[in-house]
């Protein structure tokens, strides 16, 4: 772009959207260029508007003057780019100050929100009206945006944990700024825009999911009635293989609706990571983390190879009935089956010794290891999860927590694999032993996502402070992209640098190309996102 | 057209498809231009392409020719035009020879079907396999196209009876030929085509529904593992107004799980037209049936103004906790919720008179009302609601129905609601005045089809040999579409008369019709199909 094109649009999104919302500060451009792995792409300015109309008009500007912009909600895209763009020299459009919750209904169970809108923000306001409702968290941050996440296919841990399938009513703006609503939003005076996903005619929601296409500027969340009875529980495996026996066991009872919300099964390694920092003593300065080493480690903190944990959500009858086929399930494949509500929890913090020694179980321990992702089956979000990216880190986490900032590096890998044990074993065998080759600690959770699919998230942390680990990790999360790809697990999700690392289909890219080109024929929002640019082969169409 | 396009055409396509495969007998086609209402346009030609490439092929020719095209599964779109093509001078594009099922997996229960497959092709393949696995089926016709139904967004009884919602991994051809394939399908390669909706980057398969964007050739559908226990519900309700009460009972149900199929919720008029034809002499001839008239037949057939009918599905302590649930919900809403599973239906069979006489309930009279829909929430197909096609008919229904064939009159009016009394019982009661002002009878089901919203389904059935009757059923269905339009109740679905009688948001309908345009810039396939052609005003973007 040239200078001029791009100091005329400066000023005239200042006029816009105000002056002070149009930051071009050298060490806050240089903070919002830093993620938690290394990157290239220079943000030129940041530009704040503060209502859709704003939002157009910035867009208007943009193509106008040629200026390629890159929309963040609250740009928490850890381990993905943060909020790094995808391409050079595009100007950030943070939509945080678009942050109004405009539609809430407490029998429909829904509310309708806005970019800027978060995890924090949804879950104060439901409590402030005493609602009954619960809404779903990520482990991610409070500070999360909720369309951000939503967009991006990120899930979370009660049974509305497909954040994608439980919103609808999308309002977007495209990118040369018209505006569309979808479902049966584009009907004025319809009763039942935040109730019906489809709507009539086809079905766009999920164009602007993981997408270049529009900027979703509203968004339906559909929220979940709080249970009569909640119980969370938790289970160990003491042997890599006895993962496959384990997935096999729990798939009939997703498919059945036993289990509504997603069970996670987490390895030592990632629960390590969950409650300390490296060993750097125990493992004399070496990394990474040998199995054996780890062995030990887990004898100490009484941690399984696997580490299985979910929720049940029902009746008092529903979730007893829950629990015995669980049980059932699971007899001789898991050890240490072990439910947990309120009530015991409050028990267990009053009585952990005493408890311990009429029950064996050290509650104390468990509850240390467990209790952060108990919340969040309920819908309650943590920075919990945050610490673990500190992980490799020499010294402590701060009390406000920043992996961008403090040089924690994390890559995530999320693969998806049949919802069978089989999979599930090869899938992490894989991954395993490629990333210790690399010289990382596979920290690996199973997300029984659905009733036919899992996701494994695989997490690369490193120090980023330390020369040399920021090509090292790049270097094996792209073999481990790859590899995986080439064995048929390929992500839900991908990073800013690795839009294209899986390969695919040329038609289908063509034909995402062309709609690209349609819309947003000078490439101008978020370019390389999701949809590569299109090369100057001819369009798939005889038209465009 | 020009003839001398269209007679190269048909050469062409009969070199594709073989000479047998395209028919222009006028006889045939005659029967392809007409469905359950009056209908005008043309058909020229129908072509049958047996496999994926044949049609490839054949889209290919009607391209370079000009010729535009309509493709249909089955052709069974009673209701909204049957086979009948959306625009005039259209040639049918008969995919049912392609009907095979190409994949099948017991344990990730899924199956991959071609769009000529049937639904009682697949439930015969499944029995025979002698798999667990139920389907779920729509009751328009043991022969509809799964394909067919599920891109109309049909519904179904089962808890997977939102078919859109239980479909993934799409093969699809383009306009002008070409192939993609949606979700992880793009990728080879990939273990999770038949297992994981979104894939990576944009989800394009809602593009492809209600639509003329594409056809589809191959789809993947979900099946549900039969539960250890299942039991029918049946209730009714003795007031209008009782309505609303019951959809305010119900949906908590919904919303938690304990219910996980659709309730249907059918009133007076729909029931008589499930179990007689119109009772022309009780009525002297008269129409419509007066609400006088059908109050009396409620008291003789015994049933209610409304008439609820769902299923309980899961372990047997789960079912009786969901059956416990059920009867507190609707204590003092409902009167006579009665439950009915495969053994009480045998015994029944066996000793209905002696049933009745120690029960004081009426076995035989229910179970001849109730017992097709019970088929369907197992997923059984069957073609029992025909029956009520003929409902205005003078002679009996012949063994082998037909509606098109046989002046069945029939049109379906399909608005969606929230899921709540209110709306439940301000939409019926438009409706109903509306179309008894018309002259018809207002038969009406309503479908709990998810956790918040409902969809009424709202049949008008006549006679086509009357004359007159086509012109008037036209005249009050377009009034209704509109009315309830306007009282913000959008149809789920739309006839091919239909597709622009509810207006709407301009800005959308350039959307979809500038994406039309990039893939069928000549408007070859399906013209008029949800999207309308585009007019002669600029494109939306700047560049198409």
């Amino acid at each position: 772009m040239s200078q001029i094109n791009q100091t005329a649009a400066l000023r005239e999104w200042a006029q816009v959207v105000g002056a002070p919302h149009v930051i071009t500060a050298a060490s806050t451009l240089k903070d919002a260029e830093t993620g938690t792995f290394a990157t290239r792409h220079k943000v030129p300015a940041i530009v704040r508007p503060g209502t859709r109309a704003e939002l157009q008009e910035c867009m208007r500007i943009a193509c106008r003057r040629q200026i390629p912009v890159y929309p963040i909600s609250s740009g928490k895209n850890w381990g993905y780019g943060s909020r790094v763009p995808a391409s050079d020299g595009c100007v950030l459009l943070d939509l945080g100050r678009m942050n109004r919750i405009v539609d809430f209904n407490e029998d429909l169970a829904y509310v309708t929100v806005e970019p800027g809108v978060t995890q924090a923000q949804l879950f104060a306001f439901l409590k402030e009206r005493g609602s009954k409702l619960w809404m779903d968290a990520t482990g991610a941050s409070p500070d999360c945006s909720l369309i951000g996440n939503t967009m991006e296919r990120g899930f979370g841990h009660t049974p509305y944990g497909d954040h994608f399938a439980n919103s609808c009513g999308l309002e977007i703006v495209l990118p040369q700024g018209d505006v569309i609503e979808t479902g049966f939003a584009r009907y004025r005076n319809a009763k039942t825009s935040a109730l019906h996903r489809w709507g009539v005619g086809p079905t766009v929601d999920g164009l602007f999911s993981q997408s270049n296409l529009g900027i979703v500027t509203r968004m339906t969340i559909w929220l979940m009635p709080a249970p009569e009875c909640f119980q969370a529980y938790y289970f160990r495996c003491e042997t890599d293989e006895g993962l496959t026996a384990i997935v096999d066991a729990l798939r009939p009872l997703r498919m059945d609706g036993t289990i509504r919300s997603a069970s996670h099964i987490a390895n030592d390694y990632k629960v390590l990571a969950a409650v300390q920092q490296y060993p750097w003593e125990a493992a004399n300065g070496q990394t990474p983390l040998s199995r054996d080493l780890m062995a030990q480690f887990r004898q100490e903190a009484k941690i399984g190879v696997w580490n299985g944990s979910g929720a049940l959500y029902g009746t008092r009858a529903q979730v007893k009935e829950a629990r015995r086929l669980l049980r059932r399930a699971l007899a001789g494949k898991a050890a240490r089956l072990q439910f947990l509500d309120d009530r015991l929890l409050r028990l267990a913090s009053r009585f952990a010794k005493p408890y311990r020694w009429f029950s064996g179980w050290n509650l104390e321990r468990t509850l240390a290891v467990l209790k952060p992702v108990y919340g969040l089956m309920q819908g309650i979000p943590t920075d919990h999860p945050l610490f673990s990216t500190y992980w490799r880190k020499r010294t402590s986490p701060p009390a406000a927590m920043n992996p961008d900032r403090d040089g924690c590096g994390l890559l995530w890998c999320s693969p998806v694999a049949p919802n069978d044990g089989r999979s599930a074993q090869e899938l992490t065998g894989i991954a395993s032993e490629l990333v210790l080759r690399h010289g990382f600690e596979p920290a690996i959770s199973i997300t029984v996502l659905s009733d036919r699919a899992i996701s494994c998230i695989i997490s690369l942390g490193y120090d980023r402070e330390v020369a040399g680990e920021d090509e090292k990790a790049r270097r094996c999360y792209h073999e481990l992209l790859s590899t995986l790809a080439r064995h048929g697990y390929h992500s839900y999700r991908l990073g800013i640098d690795s839009m294209n690392a899986m390969g695919a289909d040329s038609t289908y890219s063509d034909f995402l190309q062309d709609v690209k080109h349609l819309l947003d024929p000078d490439g101008i929002l978020a370019p390389g996102r999701y949809i590569a640019p299109r090369s100057t082969r001819k369009s798939l169409t005889a038209l465009a």
